[in-house]
């Protein structure tokens, strides 16, 4: 059908629909594989090198040797996402997405990898009352796993504790966005977002140990320093939290996204954004050429 | 191929080749899924109902609903291994599973849960060296996930954790067992295995909460009791290890298999199997039909 | 005004409203103080001497010396609670409550200490939706006090710990009811009352060490002894609430009031109240002479 | 009587025997109250506006919304600090605290809070001692209330855990100075003062986040850096208090005050005070006008 | 000279001031050596066979492997008391000693262990007055070293973490004994001692694996056994230490020794011994056949 | 015999073999016993003085007083080293080493300390395969000792927690160079050893509070400023390891050692040493006046 997106897989480029994996595939059994995910602005993608040069790092981390090299993933990501445009409007988007799976177990061999690369639109409606209204940034009581047991800088296929995180708050308040503790009790992350707090005029967010390290965090820093605008990176917990001027989440589908409370306490200055954080919106729609606000907002259902 | 396992997946039964996952399933992406597995002795199916049991906890710890009633789960698992003993030879044995992946997302639909249920031979021959001469039980750096973050008690697709405990211990000694130790330090558990010390002539383990609960593990604790040998379940760190009288594992695998040294201080027995070793591994072989151990030998490569 | 409470304060029994503290009393600058609470059934007070006991055991945690013996505060609360009863319908009753605070300090002599002995009548209306709906229990992500730094067993006015984590449940469920985990991660303690759960028959709930000893827990624990229900002092985390088959809370005024869910996650057996709490309701009723949960939900409004 | 002091409590200035309480107000039965301590200096008041500053973010961080603007405090304490210096002598000076308590629950309604504002003469006899033999510092056994429990940084009616450490420390030497150890083992902070030491030079204090960043704190950094003294803000253990050059503690009364030892283990530099803590002390003085040691030590009893 | 005492050290008895090591041994150079130490009471040697299974457990722990068999230690410790006890009045006692050192390396091969068994007379005299007064407990911010680093419970040349509890809890109060916490803040050992209180009749105690489980803390239990006094292991805090009626400390020297206080908080019973802990050494000095308070009292200096 | 070693011992220099200590020196009997150790580099010897003043340190840290000045065991230090220097060839060189242990316990006397001085030649041999193959670093489960309980910047004669580290890689692999955690889950140090890692062409390397501050580490990070290489102290753990380009270990013996494998898992840039880590070793070379790698690779055994 025309309209499917593609995907690549092991070598081929083939619909979506048909993309399936074994089920004694370690990827599905263990949630042994690892990825990583960029996106587009007006159908341009964004940072593809630095988002493959972590994704290496990951692979590196769990000992899984990639079939494919950097530049192979590079040249294939490019293919499948000109393929994927022309499904979607031109104010659209998508997450470009590369993974490696260890495979499937086969006696005294070790099992071959597969390689995938794909694209999905970005939920630009879904999150669009974020942009109007803030997020309600809630924290649950589950901890984020420490880098003892397993790394939270590797982007594997590993999400049931940031899913606990997310069932949790959701349970009591649909809209709440889950930002999670470390296990010394300073914030920590989200489901593949950092957290930002504006104090004084700073921009202060976690040390890179505890959180996978975003490139739009990184992005956001480097706006900031543009800016002149100070940057902090160190522990933040609930009272910093709580007597913040502003605050924001950066991930790779919201860039800069303003919060709006921690656990119902309201941020000191309301304004939805704060300025510094306007600020910071603004650089970085400059930077990728859109207005990152915009497109989610022309989304919203009244 | 008549020679072909086969499968339940979705209410049919399929050639386990023919058995794929959309690579969009949660199971996959998320490892967003939950399985658990018993054994055959001699064909005959050991504690299905208890390994249902708990494979309905898991369930509802990551609020993930079954399609299937566990009576379902219970006649699937019996047409599917009555299917696929034919296969093997009357020595062999099989490993059963049941799982349940929380499917693709659909918009803004919750995704369809998809169920499995399948069988796997278990590994006598590459594993009957641990009962000539023990296990070399080696504990690594990397501490099993705390239950704040995930609990070790629900048998889900996230593996990692265990799976960096496993290439540790395994890249200095490619035979070694790894025991992982909790956050607090003391010895936890291993891949889909418990530990047991014995001193003194009392077995012991360490307590239900920071580890998974096996059902082989409870399976040896009964034992105990019926042969008069005192059971404490409380914590135990490497001095106990290492002045240990005996030791063994427990898995749904090995059922009790012998422990020949912690981090290659031998045990103070050198016995393989010790002596209160050898009457739990006796009474267990009693309560299958089978020697558990003989079974492993018989496929010893010389 | 005769509608008027009294209170007795050092050595004088006065009408509430002239209660009054000077501002430089260290009960109030530093929450120096120690209290303790019983209420009565059908205007019968319970268990008295116990609530005395641990009193004096708070007292002498924080180094406080009483001015009055038990025995002087058990007249003196028998007094004002005969003064008191006259003011409320047969159908409600009081929390009664025994202070000291450290008192004003002096210069270089030693403060004296103020002593408080008070009434207020129960809230039954408010709560009675819990006897109905079962309690919507939420972890918050605020964690109790550890015993290093102040042990939660002494019964001191320091509230903020509870407060916020009260804070934090309610910004998201107004109905919510905050059960704290403690430093290891386990469940703890609500503000003024003790969590139990239930599974496979057996009643469950965290040792004394972390939680304050609830007079009440411990009336539960007695009266499930009598009932052959096995009960277990072990810790307790979120994957035994998650699947656990029944919960309560206990307290002075709530005596056991039947959970709905944790944080969401219903309850296995879905009844309000499950067997096994309503067994212990009923014996907890039995005990008291009143029925607890009658006396709630007589003042629901519909 | 003309010579009493004179407080604000709720829109009135009163004499302070008339300013009391209910004894159900929350301030005193949870120490649900906020507060903020400056000091005069030559009866001219000390960084008012900082410490107003900080009085607001406390109250943001327990949710507690003040009844009076800021600018109505600095107005009223103003007015009250006034009214009290015709009290004392030209060489006295006083403390000026700002104070919030949530006031009293009236059924349905949000209690109405009450705001106190007041003075109290600086103790400077019974501490002269100090700035003559330094402090004798003794690190407690009991440690600070960790930020996930309680944030050490708003400043609340709940001082028991800081008076559990005096009690311990002042039971083997009355004349001892408790600095606490955080959850992690490091120096942190002692009742209402912080702690520095001297090392090769340079000036070294724990980090902001595990103590409340006192505003003398504040300005010791500041002098250090107008006299090119290096200063570093990280983590203090007894190793670094032992081996430690100088020392010294800051407060709002102490301003700066040498430290004689840790544990009685002496301090390297055995001068009281030691040359660099010298140098700031007397950069202290200049800031302030006063001579702060010889304003102690003018009342030392010999 | 005839009046000198005898030691064993590798094969010969020699007075003890010929005994001397290489200062190359790694028993002085790394405190890498290991020793048990029993006492005699009216010259009779105490569970001699204990104390060396104990030995040989702590041998194991750091895998050093004695040149001489249990049965040598036993008969050389028989012959170097025999030689000792000759020097001593008859009432008068010894600590009784034996230690392994790893020796001296030396190059490739493994170095030669030493062996050595010593005799000291007790400090009667010194410690005579806790018998009289009581102990004066002191709690020292020092914790224990966590069974993760180095088990507590093997006896090895390693003291200095217990010496800087002494010299923290001396530096303040010479008579001071410390008990210092384990890492999760419970009460846990002092040098060579272990801690019980009693709590409403019963006799409470760490559990064994944070702390060296002494062979006079199993008499104490052995005799509360049989005295038909409940014993519980269990963790203590100073909640449950300040709130204890009685307590006592245990060590070879000491057998029972009432505590006084605990940092400078009196026991709720103030006997010394009370009355509990009188029974229990009652009991004590009839199995060992010798009125152990007498013996040090006997000694006191007035 | 004109080959033999001298060492000093309070106040004479004697042959090594006749340097022997009591065995009841509390240096031995309780480890408790101070050190500091440098080398020479073409028998000169290397920043004596900054050892010097670590050592005095130490002996702060646990109030040891030291019979000799630093000036004093800086002259005997190059007594001892230079009647030493002519028994060893010119491509040799020593380990020199400063001990003050606390002495033998003499009844109401404080002990009197002893002194030694001592050199030992350098292990050139053993350790050549190093140079040649890049250490193999093995992580054991073992933990550092918390700065809570002892100091690991204090260099004393208490060295079981690294000695068990050492046992446990060593059991698995005798190549494997142990380098712990500490108790955060952090990588920490080896035996008398610092660990860096290269990213990015910058050096990291943990802070010092976890650690002893070595003076090659101190060397090395003063190298790479002098190179412009940049330097940062912070948090590093496995992750870190596995993902960095090169590492290495610094310490008194081994200067510069390059890294292999973190658990075998390889450097990303397998070259040994890697080009960062060739720079510093050349450099530090230049500093010393010796091919540092070559020294120990003309030993080699082939």
């Amino acid at each position: 059908m025309a309209q499917e997106r593609v995907v690549y897989m092991n070598g081929e480029i083939i619909p979506e629909s048909e993309a399936r994996l074994p089920i004694r595939d370690r990827g599905f059994v263990y949630g042994d594989a690892v990825f990583d995910t960029t996106r587009t602005f007006g159908h341009r993608i964004f940072k593809l090198d630095d988002h493959l040069d972590r994704f290496f790092l990951s692979l590196k981390y769990i000992r899984l040797e990639s079939p494919l090299t950097k530049q192979q993933f590079r040249d294939i990501t490019m293919d499948v996402l000109e393929a994927n445009l022309k499904l979607i409007d031109a104010g659209d988007d998508y997450w470009v997405t590369q993974r490696v799976t260890r495979g499937v177990p086969t006696g005294d061999e070790p099992p071959q990898p597969s390689t995938i690369v794909e694209c999905t639109p970005l939920p630009f409606q879904q999150r669009a009352k974020y942009y109007r209204d803030g997020m309600p940034v809630v924290v649950p009581s589950v901890r984020r796993t420490p880098p003892e047991a397993v790394s939270p800088r590797a982007k594997m296929h590993q999400y049931i504790n940031l899913m606990l995180a997310d069932q949790e708050v959701k349970s009591q308040n649909p809209d709440a966005w889950p930002i999670v503790l470390d296990m010394n009790g300073n914030l920590c992350e989200g489901p593949g977002s950092n957290i930002f707090i504006v104090k004084d005029g700073a921009v202060v967010t976690p040390r890179e140990q505890y959180v996978l390290a975003g490139i739009s965090r990184e992005t956001a820093i480097e706006l900031a320093h543009e800016l002149n605008i100070e940057v902090r990176e160190v522990d933040i917990d609930l009272y910093d939290a709580y007597t913040a001027d502003e605050a924001f989440v950066t991930s790779t589908s919201f860039c800069i996204c303003p919060v709006a409370s921690f656990n119902g306490n309201p941020m000191t200055n309301p304004s939805v954004p704060g300025p510094v954080t306007d600020r910071l919106m603004k650089a970085y729609s400059g930077l990728v050429g859109i207005d990152i606000a915009g497109q989610y907002l022309s989304r919203l259902i009244v």
